[in-house]
């Protein structure tokens, strides 16, 4: 029986969570639930999406994502379930499975709104009980229509300068206060943000407690941290914010 | 093999609900343990019973909840253990547990506390040997005796005036910011809240982003909303905000 | 087969407890995942060696405790696996395994750094995937090569004064606010925090809503707390905060 994972912004204590899982429980008693997270900001379908992008390949083959950060419940935005590379994923068409969605071959199919369903609820009422029906191993096709042209939310890209350098940006900052970067891994270089001039070292030791270091993070991505401190707070930066990179061997993100 | 669900407002950094999952993983190594919220906000009885009531019956028959919001910890109050509608609920005396109390068929007993228990720490000394019990499939008699007159804490009912509006109140907040009402839902309506009047609508797209909606929650309440915002900080409302409905199919909230 | 547990510093939001968590799936998909927590301070490798205290042996033999809070990732920290009394743990050689450590009997190796790894996400590259062996039954000692003298934290010793009484301290302040000290309990006795002078009580219900108590918490140690409130916030007092303790039969702290 197949894993079912859970990301939400709901938080846990309102109990909305504790629905979901009843769902699943009742609908696929022999699924194994695993919470991924359910602290994303509210409504942060960008910071979702990142997240969603960490982790749902790092899953066995015929794992149940979902994943309902979902500013419009209730309106016309379509439900989607969502077969990838052998995984599954459920969520609102608002660019959140975009990680998924981008694979070659995915399918994507909309779920239909029972007539029972709640206007702000999809997550215990739509989505819930079609990711029970694919953990009991019901087809995707068996789930809902072809869907064709979801939303696609994709990372800024850096854009090459005319001066050789390349300019990104920060596209998520961490739990840590690390700002992470839209710039893919370069073999060295100068990373600057905010007036400061960094080379880009291997790792956090490279620097003393509390200095700012740029390094390769676990995504193959720029970061800029701070040993022992929090980058985000030293810099005032956050999503968005100029970071440029000169580099002999920078290669442009995907 | 049931499920045991664990809520408690004690977070998780300082390992206190570890150590209720060393336990229940101990005695009953076949239970499955679900989180339900340890985020509860603390000593927040009220706030679990409205999640308790969102959750315990979602789940399948058999289940076994542990709820441990217990302010009189070691002191006086009796521990319980309930089996309702086919599910059991252990926690203390205090009406966090009311929701599965107040179903007709409900029958409780007293936990005794072993002489080992510490006195802050009845989650992990009596209440989870209690429900690893109740997964081994042990009867709810052969926990402790019966117990009569349980504390049952309601939320407070909604009035109807003179003038045949419905006068009802904010009974909890949710992580968005939304103010769930004691107001069950009517067909239309409208609904008064700190000077604003508002028409009850179906699904948060029917205003604009930053804008005030009222309307059905997931709970078949009266929700008071800011589609992406939060309504809690723009109205300066939380719980016992007074909330008046006029509407010619208001029904009283049971 | 067995429990793999779970203890962070990294939050969910950012999704890297879920990429170990597939990593855990992928390698073992028959082991159960157990999570302690994700919210304990970032770095804090005291608070988490004290919860790590708390739970390590509440679980049943065999099981496997993964613990990443990680400060040195990618320094020259030796990354531990670790046998102490038929349980498993892995975590960094920064002391936040001391408790099972100091245990007589246990057996530590050292996990070598596979060439892939990142520089700043061991839990992924190097600890799950230990754990994930672990599970699946491999012996210690197919994980590394023996290590010996790793780092060891202890919490501060009180000391006996002059005068008899014993000198203790917070060390640390759990999610009430309640100032856990390292001072055992003793038979009875008066303790002086912050000019307050509090004879030793059982539980909270002894005193007021409101009101200071000293009582001995659910780890035999004496805490300082305010029923019904925040004593951390109340006393302004948090870790290393002066407590003494004088009493005709204290002993001194393990």
């Amino acid at each position: 029986m197949p894993l079912v994972t859970l990301l939400t912004d709901f938080g846990t204590a309102d109990g909305y969570v504790g629905e979901m899982k009843g769902v699943l429980a009742t609908a696929a008693p022999l699924a194994t639930l695993v919470d991924i997270a359910h602290d994303v900001m509210p409504q942060d379908v960008d910071g979702a999406r990142l997240a969603v992008a960490r982790y749902w390949r790092r899953f066995p083959a015929g794992t149940v994502h979902l994943v309902v950060v979902d500013p419009g419940v209730g309106s016309a935005r379509a439900a989607l379930a969502v077969e990838s590379d052998s995984r599954f994923l459920l969520g609102p068409d608002n660019g959140v499975l975009s990680p998924a969605l981008l694979v070659p071959g995915a399918r994507v199919v909309a779920l239909p709104t029972p007539a029972h369903a709640s206007a702000t609820f999809h997550g215990r009422d739509v989505f819930a009980p079609a990711a029970a029906r694919l953990a009991l191993g019901d087809a995707l096709d068996a789930l809902g229509a072809p869907f064709s042209d979801p939303v696609i939310r994709r990372t800024p890209e850096p854009v090459r300068r005319a001066d050789g350098a390349v300019q990104g940006q920060v596209i998520t900052v961490d739990r840590f206060g690390t700002l992470v970067t839209n710039l893919l891994a370069p073999r060295g270089g100068t990373v600057e943000i905010a007036g400061h001039a960094l080379t880009l070292a291997r790792a956090y030791a490279d620097v003393e407690e509390g200095e700012l270091i740029a390094l390769v993070g676990s995504s193959g991505l720029v970061e800029i941290a701070v040993r022992g401190g929090n980058a985000a707070e030293m810099m005032r930066a956050g999503r968005g914010a100029p970071v440029t990179l000169r580099s002999p061997s920078t290669s442009l993100l995907a």
